[in-house]
């Protein structure tokens, strides 16, 4: 079959396509495209357009930074409806991306559907390798940390943090929001194997909240601060109250809600 | 402290040193040294050689080609008793080796301990992850296969393997060993979490040995072998009979025992 056949016919409309990605960030400067630095989206911008031929502006559901991870990344884009079927765009993909970067699912959505504004909640998770030694297996995928970590301290202290706060005490300083209320559905933290998981479900997250409590959380495992110095600091709204920023390699876009 | 005292003081005898080495064999040409290519002894030699304050010569428990890694590696060398204390060697080698190799324990062995001809068995275990759509960040770490293997048959077929065999059958065509006996003291397949793991323990492997049987095995899981084939092809000890190699990056030495 000529490739004009599969796809340039002429489109008699636009099928709105939400693609699920799972990415390794480790290579990674983030998901968002910037000048002089790689980033996800413009790859799959670029591999899209080779599929599609056409250009390609896709929409992701969440930011990530350089070295966080994806799982359930979520982003969607527009192409005529002549061309491959979306069906099938995940195993054509596979051999235009490098493989750190799967499409692990594509389906049509409404032309409504945008892959950010129509988010309802999103899963963070975060790994902390808590062990004296090191793991070179998990060095670009958690968080290193030698000293024991009470783990259940640290879950006591994430119900703080359940329901709507302004969460000010854990923003990046100069974090682009205006408005620092979030709500979490749900935080957990707890062993998983060898790694100690923390998760968070929320409606929406400023930029480096989840790093920023995961930080301040370790504080509280490593009994630096109390429970009780978790709530004030939250409640005190002041991010230099709040512990250091996590590292991005532990962090992971696990699941959009829509 | 001067460096020479801590480094230089003349020995007034020998301490054989025993590590244990874990290493992501991803960014290497395996573990012995090469013309041309960078293999992980070079890099223990070199760094250890810099804590030491001589030039040092390691000798390894057991081979392991480009791209496959160790989580228990063996290794031994010769120091003199004046430097580092020997339980000290792995904190102060975290600064010293990049990121992908970690040593995890130092000991003091007798003189006469040699790390590859005192070992008395080894474990290799090989990973795949077998699932339809892959896995960005275990394509390092697994063999990605995207139909359902029988676990279960797989586990019955290694069960012909344990004991003492002629191994021609899975041996590297050219490979070096003149005696193609070895003993599989335990062999396993069975389900870890996302993964298959195969686990080998036996007193001495071939070239290539492993990634053959699970090559062989996989045949089985799929049903293209049965498990009379992999007997029958155990006993021929014919190399054509056999699967295809595994690729490198599901292979793991695990643990050598002395």
């Amino acid at each position: 079959m000529r490739k004009d056949v599969i796809f340039n016919e002429p489109a008699t409309g636009e099928r709105n396509i939400k693609l699920t990605v799972a990415y390794d960030g480790t290579a990674y400067h983030g998901f968002q495209r910037q000048a002089n630095a790689c980033g996800i989206q413009a790859i799959l911008e670029e591999r899209l357009a080779i599929l599609c031929s056409h250009p390609v502006k896709i929409t992701g559901a969440g930011r990530t930074d350089s070295g966080v991870h994806a799982y359930g990344q979520v982003v969607n884009f527009f192409t005529g409806t002549g061309g491959i079927p979306t069906e099938r765009i995940p195993a054509a993909m596979q051999g235009l991306l490098p493989p750190d970067i799967v499409i692990r699912e594509a389906c049509e959505v409404p032309a409504e559907f945008h892959a950010r504004y129509s988010a309802q909640s999103k899963v963070y998770v975060y790994h902390i390798y808590c062990q004296p030694v090191a793991n070179p297996f998990l060095r670009q995928y958690s968080w290193h940390i030698r000293q024991p970590l009470d783990h259940r301290a640290m879950h006591q202290a994430t119900q703080f943090i359940v329901g709507t706060h302004d969460f000010s005490a854990f923003q990046a300083a100069g974090g682009p929001e205006r408005n620092p209320v979030r709500t979490i559905l749900e935080a957990v933290c707890r062993p998983k194997g060898e790694l100690i998981e923390l998760s968070f479900w929320g409606t929406g997250f400023l930029y480096h909240m989840v790093r920023n409590l995961v930080g301040t959380l370790v504080d509280v495992g490593a009994g630096k601060r109390s429970q009780a110095d978790f709530a004030r600091i939250l409640t005190g709204r002041d991010r230099n109250q709040a512990g250091i920023t996590a590292p991005p390699q532990g962090l992971y876009l696990k699941e959009v809600y829509y």
